[in-house]
């Protein structure tokens, strides 16, 4: 482990890549995984924390606490969109683990999240894998926490380019839009991961070949799972392959220099046909009338990826044993 | 003139790129210009039929008919965005020219582009420069207008990039977003050219002196109105030259080898912060869900355009004398 390792907390909907992006974290010697906080999203929230337990005691780290995290999005009454087609009925690929041992601790999410921004002021990195429910919760619980987070590295965003849950949105943030665009104009460091990076990071057929014959812990276990990912992939993109959305967005936390960023302000589409919707101000133009993006704190959106270096990076850290 | 020269009706409301198109259109021997339709955008309706008269007399043409358009959007109520900013108060560079001693017809824009299409089936393109209320209006009052219309070339919408009313949304569509969806999702055989495209036909401060210099009757006009136009762009995207939006879009319907296109079908959205926002569907994945784009009718979208080429034939032809 690194001589001051970065404290993550990884907000999670496992999911097949966010197992992988578990685990990954678990392997990697630049970050502390201090706790996880689950999400509805892949799953429902209750199955998510199942999950979250069981892939750490699959790892052999139990003493990582879970937080349960919402059941609901932040303006009550949204019907979630559960991506149970992509990652099957269970998340983790139809394999019916055993249920876990272990418990989420008592405190929420957002109680938890605020409590270790409070704790170690600036010092601690949200990964968000999920619909960004629990961070927004945060935020509206504790008005300090966008101040006090260290930096919110998030899964999301389709920034000009089709969305993954209809042509205009991506997943996490269509889970809970609202959520989402609270997030991004909190004024907390944000580094936004969208579609348009992810899908140019693609884990194939060989790849995966080459997993099953390691003999790795991890590799093992998700060579199991991975099958329903992979048939999703190749029926609706039709590739030989799967895109490393939570991984991807992992590594950005661990290592910016493995992308290029923009920076301006992102807001979120809540209505409508284009519900999940983000978009980017670029700053091309200088608006002479008063925009919904004026006077709004500016994010970090990713716009290329060293996908070769992510993609082995991966293999690499999974593969141990 | 060409031995079949395709018949236009240009919708428009003039508006500087309008005045440099229309002009265009009268100097292009590829088109017969059978009627003017004028609609509110860069000024109110009654300005921009006025400024069509003013326009057609200047060149001589007060044998072209100018049908007047809509006051109002197609879902009533909606305050209007007139963008006198862009092109004076008069929408023609704040030159107070005296009034057209030409008055419209006494049919409306909608009926005479639905007469029209009726007349000759299949052999009418709409050149749309302004936002598509007459043609949403003309699909509503016939309900085979969509499949009697030639074609509809519209300078609207920002496909993958931000807009120009605010980081969402393009004028022409902000300007009618219900009536743009109407046009996109109606069947009709549609291409879109996009500020994605037009942002990349600039006449520059050279050109411009180039054209003062010139002969041309058309030339030696458009350089008197042209200061506001010029100004504005300076000032808000920091550009030495003026974007050739609808002289672009006038050139698409001419000859659309000029630009590559890609087909898909297209949404608007209509409501909240995005309001105007365009999202074309690529069709890279196949959703399993049931879309707001799912079975609707495609459309072209303009992609690239040899903008040099372009700006040499604006340049040519507004030269003649």
């Amino acid at each position: 482990m690194a001589a001051h390792p970065k404290k993550i907390i990884i907000d999670t909907d496992p999911g097949i890549d966010d197992a992988m992006a578990i685990f990954l974290a678990l392997r990697s010697p630049e970050v502390e995984v201090i706790g996880l906080t689950t999400i509805y999203g892949n799953v429902y929230t209750t199955l998510a924390t199942r999950n979250a337990l069981h892939l750490l005691e699959v790892a052999g780290r139990s003493d990582i606490p879970v937080a349960e995290g919402s059941h609901v999005t932040i303006t009550k009454g949204t019907k979630l969109r559960i991506a149970d087609f992509v990652h099957g009925a269970d998340g983790l690929g139809n394999q019916n683990f055993p249920p876990p041992k272990g418990k989420p601790i008592e405190q929420s999410a957002a109680a938890f999240l605020v409590e270790q921004a409070n704790l170690h002021p600036g010092k601690v990195t949200v990964v968000a894998l999920g619909p960004l429910t629990n961070i927004a919760l945060a935020i509206e619980l504790d008005p300090a926490f966008a101040k006090n987070i260290g930096e919110i590295v998030l899964l999301g965003g389709a920034f000009s380019v089709n969305g993954n849950v209809n042509p205009a949105a991506e997943a996490n943030i269509f889970g809970d839009p609202d959520a989402a665009d609270i997030v991004f104009t909190s004024g907390a460091d944000v580094l936004a991961v969208g579609i348009n990076v992810t899908h140019e990071v693609v884990l194939t057929d060989a790849d995966r070949d080459k997993l099953a014959q390691s003999n790795g812990k991890f590799a093992q276990y998700l060579c199991k799972i991975l099958d329903v990912y992979f048939s999703y992939h190749h029926e609706v993109y039709g590739t030989r392959g799967v895109y490393l959305h939570d991984p991807t967005a992992f590594l950005a936390a661990v290592n910016p220099a493995l992308m290029t960023y923009v920076e301006g302000v992102v807001r979120v589409q809540t209505t409508g046909i284009m519900r999940g919707l983000t978009i980017l101000y670029n700053r091309q133009k200088r608006f002479g009338e008063e925009t919904e993006w004026s006077d709004k704190p500016t994010v970090k959106v990713a716009v290329t990826v060293d996908a070769p270096t992510v993609v082995k990076l991966v293999m690499e850290r999974l593969m141990e044993s």
